[in-house]
């Protein structure tokens, strides 16, 4: 598989987080000769959190873990992960791989099974086949390592062209509060939970209670905010792990919720920027609207557009679209009052195209691999930014075919 | 322009409707050598009902046709429609395009400028060069026939590769009533009004609230049920004119009601069937919901799905894709009670593949032109139908360059 031209140009160096160790391995769940299953073990006193996505047909894996969290202990936890089958809409025997996993998981570390959390990507609806997943339980408990969670980002991906992952270190009373995380994500990215696979990893402390309620906070505008294909995933989940070894209170600090903010929000460009036949990474930045919720609607409406991405894939500034997909938002919008810039170009103002803008100015823009749509409504305080890819060819591509 | 492989066989013969006249012209908006602009002319006594496109930033056209509809009478009237450009967001300029239009018809017809419906379709953004239309004004009045609704079909196509139009005739009291009406429609297709341009007449007689009652009804169930592309135009336009020159009275009667409901249906069929791109012709039907508003929400939601779409324009019969499509609808579901049909072939029950499915039998039923996708909730009473068609390469080649 070609990678995406909008690959980082590496996977970042992850520093060890103490507390949590990880291994990957191949299983043949459904891909071979490649990592397709990773285990991550934390340490105990660990607060662990998560987000999940909202289908009404998500996975047992999911359900299992929602369940789990709704009565969160700090005991010692696992995070079993698996790619190649989502194990969604496969009944009750779904929950019975899951329940298996999690015993087997237990059987080799000793953790209680209410503290392992499993996930599932890959095609939906085909029998888990948990004994290979079990048979490699073993060694990936003893292949236990603090550097191997770049091993853990290769396991997870499916349909991925690259490993994605981001740190951040944070300076807090003297003291640096590490933070680590992986991603997978390339189709079947809407917003509703970031429609993915994300395992983020700090040695700061903070009870679970708190690090719930930032990782939701912050969840609602970065993953959340992306898009790659309107569709919502059965099986997204992102978890949270605060191992404390630092010793280092993070509760309220400013400077580690932004450093999780940049984490998590580089994690979801890097999902974006794997969207299935991307060639080009857009920003919808909304203003000026009624609400920030009405700029969402606007900002979700003009990166979900199947019009706008083309005409982005094909490097036309064709503004128009915009508008349509401004007008068929939801929001409130006056045709009068609305400008567009695509970058620092002014398009339209005042409810047509702008006197100053040239075609040959927005062609010229349009070739940038980045590039930044400007919707200001003209109206009020509102803001939003939307984070999506172009709509190629290589999109049906991959998508006419998937499972052959 | 390729015509898309799901044309019906022919252009039907549309019959003369008592009380309007016709007339098509090639004005050169934008495309050389083809009819661009068509005039009708409507007969005094004329009810004239609208439904029209809710976006926020719809046309000048579409909010002047709602103004004039806003307060009906019954005296002769006209409707003018254009090709090329669809005078949206061109501003105060764009108002003024309607105007100059209306009274251009109004001079050589001496129908009020109340009475002068327009329409524009085409690119968003451009100045209408309505003097272009003006100029064929006098030409158009004159040749005015009441056979040539038909050229008036051609006049209106865009992306359109097929002229719509569709024809009923319903016995009332021992004496026909005539439906004849025309459509186009191929891109910019989404639910919330129709997303293209309709024009229906009929020889009934009805009055004008009655008749807006009962278009807006069936609207709601034949047009505001497809979508190619989840995108909605700004110039949406559905038009109905009674004349009442067959002297029976229709109102109530359901013989007209179903008529005129089922010329819909065929029409709003056809927008689908010339959808950019199209090579399959989809209805999803949706039963056993919670509510026929839970039923909408999970038919519109497997219509507009990208992957849903893509699996069948790549001929595999990939449930799991629609049951990631009921789970994000936002419609209330439950996993075990879902059931599945690819036409009348159980796919999915009981929260799982079904045990007499194969997937042969799938991947040659998902080889048909026309695909069904049957889904039932088994929840409640709730129905609802959509129409759509697959995702294709054709979309992207169509829309990755539209303007050039």
């Amino acid at each position: 598989m070609t990678i995406s031209p909008l690959a980082p140009a590496a996977f970042p160096d992850l520093p060890v987080i103490d507390g949590v160790t990880f291994a990957a391995a191949a299983a043949g769940v459904k891909y071979a000769n490649r990592l397709d299953v990773m285990l991550a073990i934390i340490a105990d006193g660990t607060s662990v959190a998560g987000v999940f996505t909202t289908s009404a047909t998500r996975s047992a894996n999911v359900l299992d873990c929602q369940r789990k969290l709704s009565a969160p202990s700090n005991g010692p936890a696992a995070i079993i992960v698996n790619s190649g089958n989502s194990n969604a809409f496969t009944g009750k025997r779904g929950d019975g791989s899951v329940a298996a996993l999690c015993k087997g998981v237990s059987d080799v570390s000793g953790i209680a099974e209410g503290r392992i959390f499993t996930a599932s990507t890959g095609v939906i609806g085909e029998p888990l086949p948990h004994d290979k997943i079990i048979a490699k339980l073993q060694d990936l408990h003893d292949t236990q390592g603090d550097n191997r969670l770049g091993d853990a980002a290769q396991a997870i991906m499916t349909t991925d062209t690259f490993a994605k992952g981001s740190t951040k270190t944070v300076m807090i009373n003297g003291a640096p509060i590490k933070i680590a995380g992986i991603a997978k994500g390339s189709g079947m990215i809407a917003p509703d939970m970031a429609t993915m696979l994300v395992y983020i990893f700090t040695d700061a402390k903070i009870d679970q209670p708190d690090l719930q309620a930032l990782v939701s906070r912050k969840n609602a505008v970065t993953f959340n905010c992306i898009t790659v294909d309107s569709d919502t995933s059965t099986s997204d989940s992102l978890m949270i792990a605060a191992t404390g070894a630092s010793g280092i209170d993070v509760t309220g600090n400013e400077s580690f919720e932004t450093a999780l903010h940049d984490l998590m929000r580089d994690l979801a460009h890097q999902v974006v920027r794997d969207g299935e036949g991307a060639t080009k990474f857009v920003t919808i930045n909304v203003t000026g609207a009624a609400s920030d919720a009405d700029a969402r609607l606007v900002a979700m409406a003009t990166a979900n557009s199947p019009l706008v991405k083309t005409a982005i894939a094909g490097e036309d500034p064709n503004w128009g679209r915009v508008v349509m997909a401004v007008g068929k938002s939801g929001a409130t919008a006056d045709r009068d009052l609305l400008s567009i810039r695509f970058g620092d170009i002014l398009v339209a103002e005042n409810g047509w195209v702008a006197e100053t803008y040239t075609e040959d100015a927005g062609a010229d823009y349009m070739k940038n691999q980045d590039i930044t749509i400007n919707v200001d409504l003209g109206l009020d305080q509102g803001t939003a930014t939307a984070w999506t890819c172009d709509l190629t060819h290589g999109y049906i591509t991959i998508n006419a075919d998937y499972r052959s």
